[in-house]
């Protein structure tokens, strides 16, 4: 049979675009193709509480009906309505009739207000039997050990650096046991931190790969069931794949927002430096306006750097130091301040000051604010809330600092776009004298290795120190990341890049 | 038997402390009573993604054991290894000796990491068998309708203003059903935004209330299952109930994060005056700092009443007037705000300097800082981000206008605590001239009657409208709720009160 998967870019609860794209994808379709479109293609995802109320159901309902009439045959996934109960479901369509649904069983948080449906169906298409259903429910159903030709599994599944692989790799064992194809049908675009990263594939009858759709792009492919081929995979490095799903991440952010400008805060540091770059890229340099606010901590080579970031990336920016406002709001407080010791207190308010600055320039120019937070600062607490940790989206808060010298210096392999100084140079927050992030935190190169550790490899402190870590380094790590736990509550959210996010797949107990 | 329902406050991973609690209970139990401590009494919860360290399982085994030393009954939860698997189990321990354990199967968003048990178990204990098990499986243990004596439930169950009734009525049809007699034992206490409410009951074989111990109050009661006598409850007024619960809810923030001082701004409206007298009934008035931060666009009166407000609680204050500050935040901004008319930008200025200043304060006396937003702001995103929606914990923020005018009037109900004027005015942000809350929102009446039916009601603008309310009105309140999601995502947690909790409750697409 002729397949044509569609890994279609959705919009949330966009009902009216989506059924347009839907529909016109259709139309172009012969007779004799069926279009698989990924779960939920006619609503978006992730839903969460909007499937509780009625007009989301009855709206997919109505796009459902819209879609029908273009008389083809199609799989697609929409909220659907079962009395009081609301079900993630799987519409079988043939020719614009309904002949079978399929609703999803094993649930996930995205799912998290559905009520559990009924797993995987089976239906006869063109002499052929078709099992389809959803990733989650998968493994029940191929236990079962049902005899069919076609597994149409599709997914919702979220980008992550190392899981394109792992996915395909999870249902090879299954689809030599069962003895048929296998087709997978991912979504793609990004709602909110989340990509999805399309990458749809085939697999014949020996588990083998016989197709697999780019990442990142939304597209549509015809292929025929009866006539796989092995396909050869070109593999992405790990840096290449984040920075397509950062683009993506921000692009489809501020499409679905309806957000053009972007303003970021920079210092001259590295990490400022890769967001801006990030963003020309994602949303255009038109579009992205740098601030530089020094102050008197700030060395002299943060503005020239800054500057010469500005100059590569062609971008808007202003300079505003905040020395002003920050003697002012050091005799404001004159009267809790006096006689006591210069400290955290004070450092947190240079960075308060440049998040009011930011999103005052924000505010006025009806631009989001980026925010540049790196995953290593957040683990530790290294940050100032209502500070640095502010912005609408982070676009690096999932990248260790290890990742982000990395991806600066890829970025830098055809010319110098981020300074050279600030991948080079000692990282700071440049809130006191002389301050150098070391002063605080371990060196990047061990807290990153220690924090991979614990959090994506799920280390307790002992099995950590049996790896040969010095224990007072180790206990350090643990407590910082323990005691920031209620900081990372409200930190801005960030893409979600890897298998252990904060906010998402982290969650911790504040006390 | 003779059962000690035993409603104990853990605290999350303090082994020490926790084993020590139940241990004090159990030396002074006789040897005939079997103590029934509720869910993960050994490690406090939620537990989130901490049990997937092995550290963690250890400990709460080495504290079972530790328990098991004082040779005595008891049933007590705990996270157990098993394998690679982590469980949320629950041991059925004789005169010291482990005999069975019920693992959770149902599991909810607090057992995210634990992997899926077996449900209800039963076992033999003075000639009666015991069913014992999670409250969350106990529909499909009498769905098997096996012939028990007693069945033990033990929860985990958050408060919410409406729900300890729901809770009992819910178990009755089942067990007059299976003629058992019922003990359902919860914890107290709170951690993080969770209140624990206790309330634990017991039900005879006719689904009669026989027993009911207090709610948000640490006990241990013993219960003769073969003496019991039908209880009679004295309910409580619902904002009495909503007011315990802010209090033991901020009590043990402090306690459980080591915290001893709260900051907080005051206005002189209503709702910084209500969460200056709850910090105070809650951590004494020792522990609490008002800091007023008058602008050009004060009222006079606004400052005389906090200063009132100040007196009647008898806590500390600073004046820290904000024109300076402001003064100099338009004069740096001066290249982004030149020609541009006063709006939004400005007033959010404002309220960002308010934050930076309370945090100041904060972070060099070594206080919390207490947020003061309501859940009808929230809802409507009638406020600043990183400026009043700031602090480490809300203590109104899941409180409509209405609950916190009746809240207040409560409080006053003795004698004036809170100024009848804070009461009486009409809401002002205070942020540009002679501004009113109603400007720019319906009046809170209307305002919250709509959020109700929508948020805790689940109504959709069509059956909201069949209610009788102008469609203008309501297009307006679900358009400012859908445009501030993403506002949320970033905004200080709050102590959960209603069914509908944002940020907890109700999660939603940003897009």
């Amino acid at each position: 049979m002729k397949l044509q998967i569609t890994q279609l870019n959705s919009r949330t609860l966009n009902f009216e675009y989506n059924v347009k794209q839907a529909k016109s994808i259709l139309k172009n379709a012969n007779e004799d193709v069926m279009t698989i479109f990924p779960e939920l293609a006619l609503s978006g995802s992730p839903l969460y509480e909007t499937v509780l109320y009625d007009n989301v159901s009855k709206q997919a309902l109505a796009s459902a009906e819209s879609l029908c009439n273009e008389r083809k045959s199609c799989i697609v996934g929409m909220p659907l309505h079962n009395g009081n109960e609301k079900l993630n479901a799987l519409l079988f369509i043939v020719k614009g009739e309904v002949i079978d649904a399929a609703t999803k069983r094993n649930l996930t948080a995205f799912d998290r207000s559905f009520a559990k449906g009924n797993g995987f169906e089976t239906a006869r298409y063109e002499n052929e039997t078709i099992a389809f259903g959803f990733e989650t429910d998968f493994e029940e159903f191929a236990a079962k050990g049902e005899k069919v030709d076609v597994v149409i599994c599709v997914a919702n599944n979220v980008f992550e650096v190392n899981k394109q692989q792992e996915t395909i790799n999870k249902f090879i064992p299954a689809v030599r046991k069962m003895a048929c194809k296998f087709v997978y049908v991912n979504r793609c675009g990004a709602e909110g931190q989340f990509v999805f990263n399309g990458g749809s594939f085939v697999l014949n009858e020996k588990g083998n790969l016989c197709d697999e759709l780019p990442l990142f792009e939304e597209e549509t492919k015809i292929v025929d069931t009866n006539r796989l081929k092995l396909f050869t995979q070109s593999p992405k490095a790990k840096i290449e794949k984040m920075y397509h799903a950062v683009i993506l991440g921000l692009r489809d952010y501020f499409i679905k927002n309806n957000i053009s400008k972007a303003v970021l805060g920079l210092s001259g540091g590295i990490d400022s430096a890769l967001v801006a770059k990030l963003a020309v890229d994602a949303i255009g340099k038109e579009n992205v306006t740098g601030v530089l606010m020094p102050s008197e901590y700030s060395t002299d080579h943060s503005v020239k750097d800054a500057l010469d970031l500005v100059n590569n990336l062609q971008i808007k920016h202003f300079i505003i130091p905040i020395k002003p406002l920050y003697d002012t709001a050091l005799s404001s407080l004159n009267e809790v301040f006096a006689n006591t010791q210069r400290g955290l207190a004070e450092e947190n308010i240079q960075a308060r000051l440049r998040c009011m600055v930011l999103m005052g320039v924000a505010n006025k120019t009806g631009a989001l604010l980026l925010n540049t937070s790196n995953k290593s600062e957040a683990a530790a607490g290294y940050g100032t809330l209502y500070g640095d940790t502010s912005g609408g989206i982070g676009l690096i808060g999932d990248m260790y600092k290890k990742d982000v010298w990395e991806m600066a210096k890829w970025l830098n392999r055809n010319g110098v776009v981020i300074p050279e100084n600030s991948i080079t140079k000692a990282p700071s927050a440049e809130l006191s004298y002389g301050q150098k992030d070391s002063d605080s935190l371990p060196e990047y190169s061990l807290l990153d290795e220690i924090l991979t550790l614990h959090l994506e490899g799920k280390m307790d402190r002992e099995q950590i120190l049996v790896k040969g870590y010095d224990s007072q380094t180790v206990d350090k790590v643990l407590h910082l990341l323990k005691i920031n736990e209620w900081k990372r509550h409200q930190c801005c959210p960030c893409i979600k890049l890897s298998s252990h996010t904060f906010g998402i797949d982290r969650l911790m107990p504040v006390s």
